[in-house]
Order: C-alpha cells, then structure tokens, then sequence
C-alpha cells in the first residue's frame, strides 16, 4: 500500500470510489432481503474457513506494530484471535437475523382529497466509515451498512491495513457469489490522509460520513466535511445521586457506573451528590473505589468527607478520564446538578438515581444528552442493551440519529404519496 | 444597521447571539406548552393590532426597493399588504392549535432485565434560519421554532430589514408578556454577511442551520457551515407518463404539475414518457402547453411529434426553470425512466402515472427522491397538503428530515431508560 500517489491521482480515486459506491448503492436499495442476508451468511461462513488467512494477515500486522513499538494496549486492540474471528462471524449472523428495515412504512394517513401519503424507510446510499485500529470493525461496519441497503467505503487504520484487507477480500467474494454489486463494500486502499479530505468533499456522492476515535481525528473530519457527519467526540458521563434516594442503590450504581468498564465512553466520569446524602453515599462509595485503585478528583465538600481524594480543578469537570478516575461534587440542589450537566457534559449519557418521580422528571426533561438513566447505571447506553440488536455507534448530535445508533439508523424515510389523479387546485 | 461593523465586533456579535439563543432555548426544553401557546397568541393579535406599524416599516423597505430598482417580481414577494399581515396572524393561530411535538414518547420497550427503553422528543435548541426577501417568513418561522421549543436567530434578507425589525419586535413583545425569553426568537441586526460565516461556525452552540433562498445562498452556506445544515438546492421534478396508463388522467397530471404555479420548487420541470403512449399523450398535452405559453423542450422525438419544440441540450434535463418551459423526453422503459430521474433530478419530488401496480412498486423502490408520487401532481409535495399542520421547508437531504419539514422536523429524540437499581454485569 502505497503512501506515494500524488494528489491529483488521489482526488479521481476517492470520486471512483464514491461513484462505483454510488453504483452499488443503487442495486442494494432495490435488491431485497434474500440476497443481502445470503451474502451475509456467506461471509460469516467465509470468516470461520479462512480463519487462518485471517490470521496470517493479522500477524503481519502485528509485527509491524510490535516493530514500531506501539502500546501495548493498541496491539491488543489489533489482534484477531481465533475467538475474534469466531464473534466477527457470530456478529454478522445476528444482523443477518435482524428484520430488514428498508421499505418498512413508517406511517401512512389518508388525505381528505383521497391521497395517502406515506413515509417509508429507504437506505441513505454511500456511507463512509472512518475508524482506528480495531480490524473487526471492518466487518461489523461493513455488516450494518449491507442490511440496511448502503453501499459503504471503510477506512481502517494503517496499523491495521492487512488484516482489514484480508476481511475486506473475503465480504467481497461472498457479495459476488451471490451476485451482488462488489464495490457495495469498498475499502480505501491508501493510507494516506488525503484521500480522506477528498472522500469528505463529495457532497451528492457520498450521503453519510462516520468517523469513529479519539476526539482529534473526528474535529478534523468535521472541520473538512461538506457531507453530513454524525459522531460523538467523547462520552463526559454524569451520576447524580439525588435526595431522597435508596442509597444502597445508589451506591450499586455508582460503582457500577465507573468501575464496571472504565476504558469505555458510556462510563461514569462525573459523580454528582447532594448534600443531604453526600455524607451516607461518599462513606460508602468511597472505600470501594480505593479498593479498586480508583482515585478520586473532589471538590472541597468531598475532600472534607473524602481526605484522600485530590482537589479537582475547572478541566476535571469535562474530561472524559476513560480510566480509574472519578471526579466528585456535592451539590445542594437537583437544579445545581443539570446546570452542571449541561454545562460540563458532552451529551452522551446522563443519569439520576431518585425516589421522587418529580425529580425524575424534570431532570429527564433538563438534561441535554442522547440518553437519560433514572435509577439505572450509565453502562447501559449502548445499542444491545437497547435492544436494537446492533450498534454502528453513538451519536450526540441532535440531527438524524442520537444515542446508539442500529440499522434504522442508517435509514432515511421517503414520502410516497398515491392516489387517482388528484389535481393540485 | 450599519455595515460598518468590523470582523472583530462581528464574531463576538455572533457568538453573543448564539449563548443568549441557547440560555432561552433551556428554558424552552422544559416550558410546556400552555406558555408557548399563550405567546403564539399574543403574536397573532399583536400583527392584527399594529398592522398599520407593519405597514408602514414595510412602506420604508418597498421605497427602497423601487430607488434601488429590484425588479417588480421582488418587490412583490416584499410587500405585505393587509390580507398578508392577516395571514400571519392566521399561521401563528394555525401552529398554535397543532399538537406540541416535545414529550412525545414515540416508542418504548421493557427490555428483559426490567429497564424500560423509551425514545422520547425533545427540541433541537438552537436553530438559525437565513432567507430571502420574503417579510412574513419572519412570523412563520419563529412561530414553527417557538412552538416546537427551539431558540431561533433570523437572518432575513436586507431589504426587508425594516419590515422584519417590525414583525420581530412585536414578537418579543408578547414572549416577554408572557414571561418567556425575549433571546427565544433574534433577528440578526446587521446586513453584513460576514455575520452568517461567524454564526455557522459555531458547532456546539447552534443546532441546525436552515438556509432559505438561491441555490448560490444555500451552497456558499454549506461550504462554510461547521454545523448541520438542512437545505433543498432546487426542485427539479419529473413526472413519468408509464405504458399502461390511463391517459386522459395523465394529462391533467403532467398539466397540473407544470402549470398550475409554474414559479414553485415542487412543479414538473421535465415530463418522461414511454414511447408506446408518446404520441397519445402529446397530442393532447401539447396544444394545452402552447395556449398556456409554455416552450417545450425536447428530445429529437418529442419533437417529431411537437414540431414547435426546441432542441434540448444537456442542460435541460438538470434545469430547474421555474417558469412556463418544459423538458419532454420520449423513454422505451421504465428503468430508462428511473435512471434518468436519478441522473439529473434533484432528490425532491418525482411521480409516474401508470395503471401497472408493479410499475409503481419499482418507481417507489428505485427513484431516490423526498416524496415520490404515483398518480397524483408533484405540485402536492408541500407540508400542509401532506397534513404536517406546517412547513419550515423541504429537505432533500437524507439525514434527519427528507420531505417537507413540520413540527416533528424541528426536533429530535432522547432515549429515557428508566429501571429499578439494574446494574452492568
């Protein structure tokens, strides 16, 4: 893979792709349910074969990370075991499972003049996905996008380069097999970041852009793009144990909220206590948390009830630690903690544990964020705990799709409208 | 208002603008209804009222648009006669009496481990409209924002300044009546264009970008915007006479979509015909189109049979005219049909008039388009004839909202997940 095509070359390659996508897309959106759920079916196959192709192509990848001294973290990241392979195929047999969501109406009213006018669920057409290092997200990605009728264009990390290429191959031999469109799953064959500034700038080619990563990679591509963008920058979660409350709930929540995963966006980074419990939950939180190695960044009421905890500064309140580190505030009121939400918050997942339903209430109605717990951890923001029986990601833009984000997702809705000849008067 | 404000000034204008807009747009969120309705209707009364004060802020704009020498149709399009005044007032009422979009739950599950799953609507906060000449899309939009819960900013055009500083000022007066936020609804005060660059710039701020007007306004907007932005550039629509079909039906169909407003972004820029009715459906639609005015343009055999027709070129296929001109092009299939819709449409509306339901099925499926209409005008595609109660615009985008926009449009969903203490195992 070469990084030395120069740009003029690089520009009518990201076109070529968006128009063969483009192409593609076109077929998908009217081809049905049987042929996308039998390519579908055959990839999964095709992975647990060629499991050893896999990893062939991924131990190419690793020792060039190994090599370049990557993190150890980020090459674990990289690695396909044998059981990774195995869920990549157990994924795309459950989207294969999941209804089709093209074509479903989605309401339909009769008009006085005899005219129903429907909506209907369409695919959106050419989806680019831009993401890091992970390589079974070439297949999770490129799974969704072919259920919900989209052509898509992955862009993989360069660390992760031969084995996405290796997944790549062999989406793309099942997509043929059963006749469908190859370029319905491209994969951008240059590592260099040019080719992506111009995929972004082919408004009316490219309908949807996802860029999945650290926060930097995402504000560049929405800096560039003049295609739509759906994203979260990063997952600044919040609990605020209210008065009154079960405080052993609270307690379980709380706990749960940070420490059950705490390298993952929908963690607790922020907890938030009223005054009048502050005392109660604190005293039991806080042991747990020094058991687990968790630190505590507290603001002064904290520290007095928590002295091991360090003084928490203004950056705090927004970080998203994605660690074990947990910022603590008392606060006096349930008015104090949304204005704290909504002013330090990303609008990712936010909740309350509470026994009084008014409160509930009003901080569901407050707060600005894609979800909103009451009396239940924050880890639950995801798209299977949701039910949606997948997740191409989390969205914290209020346009299109906010939250986690299934195959209804990757759906727009089309108008259509019928009648007997009804005249505009 | 002075242009002379430097760039400076301007950026903290613009940012000044969109913190006061999303400081109203919280107290919005959580407002309820009966205050936004009570404010609506004091709107309503007020235009009635101090119509004369309308009139003659309206009276300055029409002076200064005959010594500046717009042309008459301009002028026109900024007059607000007492009837139109009236008609504000009658939109205000309309929106007033729909049903508010913000709380709507619009689904829910329970999820097996007890924790209930909703999706519920909230505003989107912060919208920023830009427009062209027309005064009274000052009441109607910030009518549609105020109800659905969201802060608006308005950026009219310049001649209109006088008029909607008017409209806008009477507006504030009965928020503030009411008790509700005078920064809910914010006329940009300066003509000074380069106040539109700073205000899209800020993504986090304002919500959505809604620009109104040319296709040049919309796409200098979506070049510079870091925020979403839902647009329409044009309408170029088509409608698809099928073989079978009924073809006195088609007649009045392809007349009514093209004559019955030719000036309007849903009426029939290019009408397809199968060439097994090609000459039916000419001969009778042809002498009609003549004695209404309307050139036609055609393809060598539409003008075999419409001697007068000139030749179309390449052009005229992707032209929106907006006038008393037709594209005809005679078609051998359906699938030439659809390809040629979805080369040089416009995404927004697009109808056939067949009598084969399988036709119908395929032109649903396949054209990519808002509203696709089988049997009935294009010249239905509008919000009001689709019973939305209201339209702010229509989308040809594929995020968000496709189609003309109501209410709904101008919000989006939260998830609220609701349990008992459950925790992420």
């Amino acid at each position: 893979m070469s990084n030395e095509t120069d740009i003029g070359d690089l520009q009518a390659y990201a076109r070529g792709l968006a128009q063969a996508g483009q192409a593609a897309a076109r077929t998908l959106a009217t081809c049905g349910r049987s042929l996308k759920d039998a390519a579908l079916e055959r990839m999964a196959a095709s992975f647990l074969e060629n499991a050893e192709q896999i990893a062939s192509a991924n131990a190419r990848d690793l020792e060039a990370a190994e090599a370049a001294g990557l993190p150890a973290a980020m090459v674990d990241r990289l690695r396909l075991t044998e059981a990774r392979i195995a869920q990549m195929a157990e994924g795309l047999r459950q989207v294969t499972a999941l209804p089709d969501p093209v074509g479903e109406i989605t309401e339909s009213t009769l008009r006085p003049n005899g005219m129903r006018v429907a909506r209907m669920r369409a695919p959106l057409g050419v989806i680019f996905i831009i993401y890091e290092s992970r390589p079974n997200v070439t297949a999770d990605a490129a799974g969704l996008c072919l259920k919900s009728g989209n052509a898509c264009i992955l862009r993989g990390g360069k660390e992760a380069i031969h084995s996405n290429s290796a997944i790549h191959e062999l989406m793309v031999a099942a997509l043929t097999d059963v006749g469908l469109p190859a370029d319905a799953i491209q994969l951008v064959s240059t590592t260099d970041r040019a080719a992506v500034a111009h995929l972004v700038h082919l408004e009316g080619l490219i309908d949807l852009v996802i860029p999945r990563g650290g926060e930097g990679l995402i504000r560049a591509v929405v800096n560039e793009s003049r295609v739509p963008v759906i994203k979260h920058y990063k997952g600044t979660c919040h609990t605020y144990v209210d008065s009154p409350c079960d405080i052993e709930m609270a307690e379980r929540i709380a706990v749960n909220a940070k420490l059950q995963r705490p390298g993952t966006c929908n963690a607790t980074e922020t907890l938030l206590v009223h005054a009048d419990v502050a005392e109660a939950l604190l005293g039991r939180v806080g042991p747990t948390l020094a058991k687990a190695g968790c630190a505590v960044r507290g603001c002064p009421r904290t520290r007095a009830l928590l002295p091991e905890a360090q003084e928490a500064d203004e950056d705090d309140w927004a970080d998203e630690y994605l660690d074990l580190i947990l910022a603590v505030k008392v606060v006096d009121s349930l008015d104090e903690a949304i204005d704290h939400v909504n002013r330090y918050g990303s609008k990712h997942t936010d909740g309350i544990v509470t026994t009084d339903v008014r409160h509930a209430r009003r901080f569901i109605d407050a707060v600005d964020a894609s979800s909103v717990m009451v009396n239940v951890s924050t880890r639950f923001s995801d798209g299977f705990e949701y039910g949606l029986g997948a997740e191409i990601g989390i969205s914290t833009d209020k346009i299109h799709a906010r939250g986690p984000m299934g195959l209804r997702e990757l759906t727009c809705t089309k108008f259509v409208v019928t009648g007997d000849g009804q005249l505009r008067g």
